[in-house]
């Protein structure tokens, strides 16, 4: 039996020290046909970071040109810089069967959805429990009190955001995070209405 | 993290020939929570068949009276006996948060899909190719041409009704399907909508 069907946008979220990237490589190591998306960023590149591979490093001009032209699927001012995901990458891997990986922020998720309904399948990470986020967000560095409490406040908001998303995983056990997320991954290549073609 | 959900209707259907009794077997072996549905029948236990485990046995005026109450949630007559899903244990299954899978016929199947929209995961079984469907479905006994060629038409129909379903296994190699049935399995208890309570 031959089947052609078409690629899907993975949408990977969670609040900040959920620990979604160890999870998102860890993913990509045991699945074949997935890609990260490359974002667009006007934040230099840092030390190791390689154009095209990490982001395409732009400046503030080019990147507010595509913004105007209807470019990308999601953007974002994270401190002084902008963050971007180019919407053509993501219409030609739809078009070519071919699965995109997207590790982005709660707010770039529902902006990705409602750009891609039908293509676009938003997964949120839930940290092990609420405790573990806050000793996380804690002893990032030695910031005052307030600063962690206001990243206590926000992580919390962003936990009440998990209705938004399709599919929840709980990252407590590294292993068994990574295997809900590849059966995720897996099931939806194995939905009915992402066949294209099929031949007997 | 505490979370709470309610249980999954797996309904499993295919064309005869696709191996999907084998492959629904594996399954159950591999994961935890996941009951078989207990059909009722009019047709007389065969030698080993045990009253509850296999089939619910009952006569014709029992099972008559359960279709007139609304008590099955679908039901056929195949050649001479009557075949039925009772309702209210899938509905307590459900309200449990445990699995139950339905390895059922295609018609079957759109009626359970009716009755649970929310809570039924139809998935329809594959075989490798229509060849390979064929010649299983020749090398049955000494059924003259006239029969077989029958029996071709009905699978072929069969076929046609996968858009139906929610998701699809290919039964080429065993090993491959039931990994793809257990993933789609574990994907849809991570789905959101199915949470109950979650606690942090």
């Amino acid at each position: 039996m031959k089947i052609k069907r078409k690629g899907i946008l993975f949408v990977i979220s969670a609040p900040s020290g959920a620990g979604k990237t160890t999870l998102c490589r860890e993913a990509m190591k045991r699945l074949d046909n997935l890609e990260f998306s490359i974002s667009y960023t006007t934040r230099p590149p840092r030390p190791g970071e390689e154009e095209g591979r990490d982001y395409h490093f732009v400046d503030e001009e080019t990147f507010l040109k595509m913004v105007e032209r209807g470019d990308l699927a999601e953007w974002a001012r994270v401190y002084n810089h902008l963050y971007g995901t180019p919407k053509a990458p993501l219409i030609k891997a739809i078009e070519e069967g071919r699965d995109i990986l997207l590790d982005i922020d709660i707010q770039g998720a529902s902006q990705i959805k409602a750009v891609f309904p039908d293509d676009a399948v938003p997964i949120f990470v839930f940290p092990p429990s609420m405790d573990v986020l806050k000793e996380r967000l804690s002893t990032r560095g030695t910031d005052p009190p307030q600063v962690i409490r206001e990243r206590w406040a926000k992580a919390e908001e962003e936990m009440a955001m998990y209705p938004l998303f399709r599919y929840f995983v709980v990252n407590d056990e590294l292993e068994e995070a990574v295997e809900d997320l590849t059966a995720i991954i897996k099931a939806e290549r194995h939905r009915v209405n992402r066949l294209r073609e099929t031949q007997w």
